[in-house]
């Protein structure tokens, strides 16, 4: 039995592959409405910052993996006291929690950055803003997602808030990019690996809308570089499991890193409809320590458009449309309350002809919000 | 909710879709164990023989459907009666249910057929062989599938048994066939209908052990003509959700009916990782009256091997295995107790090769069935 903790849709987007498999599942759900809890038959509700619960939970399952990236280390270290296999391991999880840690992990590892401080103080901002230019990215090192946590300042005035707290900081150079890549591998505790094709993830006000499957136009040699650096975090980080890794494409060629999370991710929704092995198979794999699959693309392009909820709390009516426009359309909902803004799920298409697909990705994404009518 | 009769394979591979389309199933259960019961949330157990408790669990339900076509009409008619939509409908599924039945309403359309009458005697079944020639294949009109239910006899001698019951049996020449052929359609309450390519369902000692998609080499006017027959019948019959149509492809061209199933088919496993839509999806959308989706092919061949149960219980090591030796396996385990010679489940490949296809799932079927060790 895996142990998910989190009923968000990673795990829910689970529960598919693991029937397929035959592995049950247990997911540890935040409330009794959670995505997951809704399709897996076993999945109690209880907090997972507190250790008793996530121990008691932990008791009936053979290894134990995550829906977000939460879960305090001193319940992780506890999980693992108890010699529960916990994938990935807290060691690793430490570098998708801590945004501090990360930058200075990858910095040694020479992996590519933007250039980056930790700042606590006015003057320090001041002095990271006078030698690599304004406005400058501030991050939360723990705790943001989705843009949250992150801000654009022009001077240390505009970082007054965030600064009074007295916390180090997380000082950014705003990279000049010319798009947003991502790069989704999976590794086993035995030490195997796979990768899947680098994607293009156009983002909109800091949230992923749109994942192109292969980034269209990608030079080669780029790609190459970005999947041996995922592959080298991942090895060197211990990460088990599936993880991101967010990069920008630069104008002089190249790329840095943005953000890591270790866990199934946006990025990655394509593979449900357009590769041989999804990411959440894969991921289930990996932290099973099952050989992994192939993260071979089934059709030339997969185009996976996200939803976000609108006015209409009601979306059968809005999906039963789409589905006579579109038979080619795969719907993927989250069972989540509908809420304007808030994702509740994707849609994918894949086939030769990327415009047409992002065309027509991007209408049904609109028509589930009720931004169109037609 | 979707309710579904019957907890065995068929249904609990409608529960992966469900999760992305968001619907939610219930599954009446033979037991606690059945295969569908393990990963629903909602699985009560209970005798789909008895009114009461059919009644009882289709009051949730917004449309009922079938894992198997064993529930007795009256039982279907009790639940027509209260109003809950039942798709297929008692008065379409008794043709699936009962094969004179079927061959009758067959032979009224002009559908091609195998030569049949309905014998109770010895003495009409000696007429029957004397005029079709021995052997000649005898069937229970209900109550068979995969090969029960079905005796080739060379004399009324040897059908002394079966006769004996008083009960008019079909009697059916014994096809002369180059290969057995499938096709499936689905056809919704609205009249919308869509048809997969044609199969090649490979058969052992009258088990499909093997589906090749679409059929290799097929006549593209015989794929149209059988289509089309498909088509009619869903249409004529008033068939709901999925259909399957076994036919005899005949050495001198052109084909006849064997049998009709009115639900997901073993060969249609193929779908779930070769199609844009598996059939377990169009199902749900054909029962539920929402549109079908496409039945376009992923790749140029998919090959399904059924995979049976031999001596060892615990499969997971076996998978691992066969995991590790092709990456592109795709694996589907029905959760059942494993018991020499039962369908526990099967696997699917996709590629151009249609050859190694086909060796590699032999391959993986043999070992997880126990007979090969290598």
């Amino acid at each position: 039995m895996v142990g998910i903790i989190g009923g968000g849709q990673l795990a829910r987007m689970c529960a598919p592959v693991a029937v397929n498999l035959d592995i049950t599942l247990s997911v540890l759900c935040e409330t009794p409405e959670s995505a997951a809890g809704l399709v897996v038959p076993s999945a109690p509700v209880g907090d997972y910052t507190d250790v008793d619960t996530v121990l008691e939970f932990a008791r009936d399952c053979d290894v134990i993996t995550f829906d977000h990236e939460h879960v305090p280390q001193d319940v992780l270290h506890a999980l693992v006291a108890t010699g529960v296999p916990v994938h990935p391991s807290p060691e690793a999880l430490v570098f998708a929690q801590n945004k501090l840690a990360m930058r200075e992990r990858l910095t040694s590892m020479a992996i590519p950055c933007p250039a980056w401080a930790s700042v606590s103080t006015a003057e320090q901002l001041a002095a990271f803003g006078a030698e690599h230019g304004w406005p400058v990215v501030l991050k939360t090192p723990t705790g943001g997602y989705d843009g949250k946590g992150v801000l654009l300042v022009s001077s240390p005035q505009e970082a007054a808030d965030w600064l009074a707290h007295g916390e180090p900081l997380l000082a950014e150079e705003a990279v000049d990019f010319l798009r947003e890549l991502a790069v989704l591998v999976a590794r086993s505790p035995s030490g195997q690996a796979a990768a899947w094709p680098v994607v293009h993830t156009v983002q909109t006000d800091g949230i992923c809308t749109e994942v192109l499957a292969p980034a269209p136009q990608l030079v080669p040699d780029l790609a190459a570089r970005a999947t041996e650096a995922a592959l080298r975090i991942a090895g060197d980080l211990g990460v088990t499991g599936v993880m991101a890794m967010e990069i920008f494409e630069l104008p002089e060629g190249g790329f840095v890193v943005n953000e890591l999370a270790m866990r199934p991710h946006n990025s990655g929704h394509w593979t449900m409809d357009g590769s041989v092995t999804s990411q959440f198979e894969q991921h289930l794999r990996a932290v099973l320590d099952l050989p992994l699959g192939s993260p071979r693309p089934r059709e030339q392009w997969t185009v996976m458009t996200n939803v976000l909820g609108g006015q209409d709390e009601d979306l059968y009516p809005t999906y039963r449309h789409l589905m006579a426009r579109d038979p080619e359309l795969k719907i993927h909902l989250y069972g989540k309350a509908v809420r304007p803004g808030r994702k509740i799920g994707h849609v994918n298409l894949t086939g030769t002809d990327l415009a047409d697909l992002r065309e027509r990705g991007r209408h049904a994404a609109d028509y589930l919000e009720g931004t169109v009518r037609e």
